[in-house]
């Protein structure tokens, strides 16, 4: 049974942030937790960064992985080279948050809003050297006018769109790349080069297809980069990535560091795309059997969506895997189970439609364990990481996540 | 500009859970908060409460407020009928946490697991009217055999299933819902009546749909509850409600009270449904812009799914409001202007396809307010909520939220 009461801390980081309500003690078992519950399969996760290192090892190009999937320290130094760094993070509170943690070279990917630049000047003053991403001429004077206030050059990367996806400067806007670029680089700021996210690669059908992607997200910054430096401006870096891109990317030359995040743990939607496989998903969510409706073939959980997220990635997919395909407590699936519906505390638990399976005999108070479709925002929807082993249910460790902006 | 030094508390209910490193002093507008941020419009909560109450009060039916959409002691007190109750929540966190602010009736209203009783006794143990809801003899079992060990009757409705849209035992099964009542009543449990919850009700076309679907809630739950009486079995209590039937139910004879949660906020879906008007919706996402796509008619935010949450309820009703509707920085809606993408920390915002409107000039740094499709799981991905009245930009308090399990 479970208690409610505080227990000793766990070795691993100090929990600065979140909830500690629930804090296992050392030797507990998932099998004792409160669900819903977030376990977190440290193999899985360390052997899904080796592959990635060593891709990119072979590639000749750094890393500089993205902090948002994990939000947690414990993760982040896993994945990073060393303690500073390099990082990327989607939010000036992650890099406030890894600052904290001792982490120094911090790239913020998403396009600056001039409101923020004093929170990056105040982050900068002890002594992180965190970068920032601007595609516009207003947002390069902001960043311009806030270097020239603080006396301290604003390293920024201009934003490229190779896709078509989101935010950047399109390659075929020359002209406008290289006013950006003078903007920054004659204005006060420390103009850094470029940076690109294929976030298309999320819609590839085949890895060849992926491949291409990867290829067309190179040829873009790089080009780019080239216009900057064919203009007499600075642009050491050219920074690209995704996950599907970095895993499938052939040749990198030019590139001088991908970015990467949702590798780490690995979910549906990367399988969907077999970037990994269903067995590399590193989280998973531990629910309790709490009901059946055998006319309808259901069997339902306490983990609905405020357990699971939202996300439905997998319905555009192939194979639709619902809220999550559905494992026996030691993370092994049930053929055909998926998380079909879900209420917020809810999740009704059916056969895929077609497949050709029994359903599971799950009487009242099993333990089940789910896979995300997305693994960010299902770990956002909870303030630890329960740390477990390939095929062994003992929690070794607990790692605090935080959130917010 | 914004500050991330801590500033002085509001006045409200001191923070006990989640993080409060951004606290704006009292005359501050919400032009200097950092984004996104979530707004809550106190003057629209309290018409929006006021209007239920109203309702049910002429129906001569009770309301036990369910309190999972706020998840914060500031806006329960203001939807129970006084500090103590009577309230609903969906998980034992909730109920702790509430019970913590003075709350001492509480239905916890997803089927309980066995696992959780301890965590119930301890609560009953305060002082705390916690009471708990099955559907099957195993838990039955489990909830009279907990009521014997701690020597505390647990008082238990039977869920009933009134539209096969979760759990719950069907009328036509009514040898099994005796005998389920059976267990209770015998075994050293308080059976406490039936509860039913009609979530296809969300499902509803049309304002008459939904208060056929109530009359169809209420009907099976009192037909369960005379099951249950006629079997010599105690049944003082028959629980419904849903938003949506809360607000079109007709006759309300042999109900005792009301759950509904939603309604406190209201959101997309709910407008979807002709439950309310976009304009009765109190909650919103304050966002910055942050980039512009003109050739694709885009504006960029800095608020994407974390901010807004993945739901897309809206996305099955007759009007897909993509992640939002986007309206200005005083909360009026820009004429066909939506969250049409979004990216974990970037929104893309777009005319609704067909729209008869212009895209609004938004330079950079600019300020949106973009409503939800679903109040709960986009309150869920906040710590707080910064308060306002309609048609002010001052923030006149904050409130805390919990959340997880």
């Amino acid at each position: 049974m479970t208690s409610i009461m505080p227990a000793p801390r766990l070795r691993g980081e100090p929990t600065t942030v979140g909830d500690s309500q629930y804090v296992p003690a050392a030797s507990r078992s998932i099998e004792h937790l409160a669900t819903p519950a977030l376990l977190l399969d440290e193999s899985r996760m360390a052997r899904n960064i080796a592959r990635l290192r060593g891709r990119l090892a072979g590639l000749g190009v750094n890393l500089r992985p993205h902090l948002k999937t994990g939000k947690s320290l414990d993760v982040a130094r896993r994945v990073m080279d060393g303690p500073a760094g390099p990082a990327t993070v989607s939010t000036l509170r992650e890099a406030e948050q890894f600052a904290e943690g001792g982490v120094r070279d911090i790239l913020y990917a998403v396009g600056i809003a001039p409101g923020k630049l004093e929170r990056v000047t105040a982050l900068r003053r002890r002594g992180v050297d965190l970068s920032v991403v601007v595609d516009s001429l207003d947002a390069a004077h902001a960043v311009a006018k806030q270097s020239r206030i603080s006396r301290d050059p604003i390293p920024t990367l201009i934003e490229i769109d190779s896709d078509g996806h989101r935010a950047g400067v399109s390659r075929k806007a020359s002209e406008q790349l290289v006013a950006i670029g003078r903007v920054l680089h004659e204005g006060g700021a420390l103009l850094r080069g470029v940076m690109t996210h294929a976030g298309e690669s999320y819609a590839c059908d085949t890895v060849e297809a992926i491949s291409e992607m990867a290829e067309r997200e190179r040829a873009e910054a790089v080009a780019c980069a080239t216009v900057l430096r064919d203009a007499g401006l600075p642009a050491p870096v050219v920074s690209v990535g995704s996950t599907p891109t970095a895993h499938f990317a052939r040749d990198l030359s030019g590139v001088t560091e991908v970015r990467a995040g949702v590798f780490v743990f690995f979910d549906l939607v990367m399988a969907g795309l077999n970037v990994c496989t269903v067995d590399d998903i590193a989280l998973s969510v531990l629910a309790t059997v709490i009901g059946h409706q055998p006319d309808k073939g259901w069997i339902l959980v306490d983990a609905g969506w405020m357990a699971m997220s939202r996300d439905r990635g997998t319905a555009s997919q192939k194979l639709d895997q619902g809220y999550g395909v559905v494992c026996d407590v030691d993370g092994v699936p049930y053929p055909g189970l998926i998380m079909a519906q879900a209420n917020q505390e809810q999740g009704i638990l059916a056969l895929r439609s077609g497949a050709d399976a029994q359903l599971p005999q799950l009487p009242i108070g099993s333990l089940v364990r789910i896979l995300p479709n997305h693994a960010c925002p299902t770990a956002a929807q909870h303030d630890h990481y329960k740390v477990i082993q390939t095929g062994s249910r003992e929690i070794v460790d607990q790692w605090s996540r935080f959130r917010g902006w």
